[in-house]
C-alpha cells in the first residue's frame, strides 16, 4: 500500500495513528506509519520530554504531535477567575450527579484538569514543540496562520485537521502541508459531515495539497475506499486504543466500554469539554440530554465544571458514568493486540482490497 | 462498472436510482441502471397507474418501487380522530409560525397530506404493489416477514433500507434478497451511523445476500469506494433530484434550496414527519430548534399537525420555510442536467476511479 506521500514523508504506509500515550505512537512509527501525540492537555515540559522518549524509540523514523488551539481562550490560566463564571444551576447539576450515582471527590482535585487552556497555556506548548525535533504538527482544532508559519520555519510538517471546507479553506490560506479531512463518524472533536461526503469534496479543494481521510477508518477496506476517494492516506485513532501498548492508560470501566460497544453505541456529546465529542455512550452523556440538564458551558470553561468529577468517576471507578472517546470504528476492536498486529492487518487487507476492486472496472474491458 | 449483481439484475451497471418521479425512474432504468419510485406518499389506484406508466417507458427492462412500512400506524384512516389527537401546544406553534411568516392557508386543505399513514391505506397499497408488474419492491422504513414473503411469491426481488446492524439482522431474517446500507449521510429519512462506517459491516453480516451502498453517493468516485468497501451496487437519491426530469415536481423555492445547498447546510430534523429526516436547513427546521418550539410528534400524527403548512409553504412560495429532503452530497448539483447525463458521469467516473485505485496496492509489486 504506498501512496506519493509515503516517499515524501519517509514512510513506508501511509496510515498515520493518533494517540495520547507515547508507547503506542512509537510503536505506530516503528511499524512503518506516522505516529501522532496528542499533547493538548501536557504541559510544555512535559511535551519535550515526551517528544525526547518517542525520538528515543523511533530513532530517525519521523513522528508527530497534535495541539488544539481554538480561537477564544481566556488569556490566563486563572482558574479562581473562570470558577467565578460557572453558573450556580451547572454547579447544582454537577452536585445532583454526584449524589445520584454516589461519585466520592476526587482524591486529587484538580488532577484531571490541571490546567484550563488559556493564551499563557498554549503560548507555552506551542513554543516547546517548535524547539523540540518532532516532525510534524497537526492542529486539530483551529490553525493561526502564524502557527503554521512558525512550525515551517522549524522545518516541520504541518498539518490541520478539518471537518468542512470552511476550515479547510482556512488551513490551505495558513499553508499547512497536509489536511486531514475528519468526518462525522471520528471519535473525539468532531464535525457533522460524514466522512464519505467529507473527503473527496476536501480532496477537490486542497489542489496539490495531499489529504488523508480520518473518521470511521477501521479496516483496510476503510484505506482503500479512502484512496480510491482521492485521500492519499488515512488518519486512524480508535484502532489503537484497543491496544496493548495503550492498555495502562485507560480504567477497567474505560476498557469494557471500548471493548463493548458497536457504532450505534457512540454518541456526539458536548458534556465533555464544551465542545462536540464522540463518544461512548453512558450515563455521563445520557444524563446531560434529560429536559431538566443545562447546556453545557463553551469550551474551556466546561472543563473548569467537569474536571473533578470526570476525575473521580474514573479514580473511583463509577461504571454507569464511564465512557471515553471513540468512534463509529469502534465496532471492530472486541479485543487488545500488540500495535504492529493492527498495522499489519490493515495493510494487508487494504492492498487486498485495492487489487480486488480493480475487476469492478470497466476499463478492463 | 460491472457487479455480480448487474447480471443477476439484468442491469448494466450497479446503479439503484430512487426518485419521487416516474420520468425520473424510467430513464434510470433506460440508462442502464435500476430505478426505484418512492411511491409511499401514493394511493393504491396511483401507484397500478404509475407503475404502468414507467413499464410503458423502460419496455422488459427492470424497475423498482419504494414502500415505508413502519410499526405502529392506526388502523383506520380516521382523520377526524387523529386531529383530536394533537396536542393544543403544538396548534398553537403551527398558528405562530403561520403569523410569522404570513402564511395564508392552502387552497385545498388536505391536499398534501391526502391521507395519513393506516394500516388500511397500507394493506391497500402493498396489494396494488403485489398485483402490479414491477421487478422489484423496496422497504424503506419497516420489514414485515409477511410483506417480503408475498413479493417473493409474486417474484418480486425484495429490498430493505437499514441504518443499523439491528435492521439488517431483521431483514435478513425476513428473507430480503438485496440490503441497502443507508448511512446518516443520506437524505430524507436515515439513521445515525455515517455512510463511511455502516456499510463495510453491513457487508459482513449478509454473507451471500448482496449489499447496496446509500448515503452521499454523488461522484464515481463514491462508487468505487463503495465497492471497495464490499457493496455491490449503490442507491443513490440526490443526484437526480437536480435533473431536467424531475425539475417539474419542485417549486421554484425547493429547487433553489436544492441549487445552493452544501453538505453543511443539510440537517437532520422530526419537523418534516416525526421521524428523522434530513433536509436542507431553512426556518422550518430551525424553527422546531428553538428553546420554547415544541418536540415534533411521533409519525404519523405529526403529517397531521404539518400537512397543510407544509403545503401551504410550497403554495404560496414562502421562502424561508421551503427546503426538500436532501444527502450530504447535495454540494456537488448545482445545475440541472438530464438523468441520462448525470448516469454516464457517474459511470465514466467511478470507472476510472477503480482502475487508479489499482496502483496503490502493495500487491502490484
Amino acid at each position: 500500500m504506498k501512496t506519493e506521500l509515503c516517499e515524501r514523508f519517509g514512510i513506508e504506509v501511509p496510515i498515520f495513528g493518533f494517540s495520547h500515550a507515547v508507547e503506542v505512537v512509537a510503536a505506530v512509527t516503528n511499524a512503518g506509519g506516522y505516529g501522532v501525540y496528542g499533547a493538548t492537555r501536557r504541559l510544555a515540559e512535559e511535551i519535550t520530554d515526551e517528544v525526547a522518549q518517542i525520538r528515543a524509540a523511533v530513532g530517525e523514523r519521523p513522528f508527530g504531535l497534535d495541539l488544539v488551539i481554538p480561537n477564544k481562550v481566556p488569556e490566563k490560566n486563572d482558574r479562581a477567575e473562570l470558577e467565578k463564571l460557572v453558573p450556580e444551576a451547572h454547579r447544582r447539576f454537577i452536585d445532583g450527579l454526584e449524589t445520584k450515582y454516589a461519585v466520592p471527590k476526587p482524591s486529587e482535585p484538580g488532577m484531571r484538569t490541571r490546567f484550563i487552556r488559556s493564551e499563557e497555556i498554549q503560548d507555552s506548548q506551542i513554543a516547546a514543540v517548535a524547539e523540540s525535533d518532532v516532525n510534524m504538527v497537526a492542529l486539530g482544532i483551529g490553525c493561526p496562520p502564524e502557527v503554521v508559519k512558525l512550525m515551517k520555519s522549524k522545518g516541520k510538517t504541518t498539518v490541520a485537521l478539518v471537518g468542512q471546507e470552511r476550515h479547510a479553506a482556512r488551513a490551505l490560506e495558513a499553508g499547512v502541508d497536509l489536511l486531514v479531512a475528519q468526518g462525522y463518524d471520528a471519535g473525539g472533536h468532531t464535525g457533522q459531515v460524514g466522512t464519505f461526503s467529507l473527503v473527496p469534496r476536501i480532496v477537490d479543494m486542497a489542489g496539490s495539497v495531499p489529504v488523508l481521510a480520518a473518521g470511521g477508518v477501521a479496516t483496510g477496506r476503510h484505506i482503500a475506499a479512502a484512496l480510491t476517494l482521492g485521500a492519499q492516506g488515512v488518519w486512524i485513532g480508535t484502532a489503537f486504543l484497543m491496544t496493548e501498548e495503550y492498555r495502562p492508560h485507560l480504567s477497567e470501566g474505560e476498557m469494557d466500554a471500548l471493548l463493548n460497544a458497536q457504532a450505534t453505541d457512540t454518541v456526539i456529546s458536548r458534556a465533555e469539554s464544551g465542545k462536540p465529542f464522540r463518544q461512548t455512550r453512558s450515563a455521563w452523556s445520557e444524563e446531560w440530554t434529560l429536559p431538566d440538564a443545562p447546556a453545557p458551558l463553551s469550551h474551556p470553561l466546561h472543563d473548569v465544571l467537569v474536571g473533578d468529577i470526570l476525575g473521580a468517576i474514573i479514580e473511583h471507578d463509577i461504571r454507569p458514568l464511564q465512557h471515553y472517546g471513540a468512534g463509529q470504528g469502534i465496532g471492530w476492536f472486541d479485543r487488545l493486540r500488540p500495535v504492529s498486529e493492527v498495522m499489519n492487518t490493515l495493510v494487508r487487507e487494504g492492498d487486498l482490497a485495492l487489487a480486488r476492486s480493480y475487476q469492478f472496472s470497466g476499463e478492463t474491458a
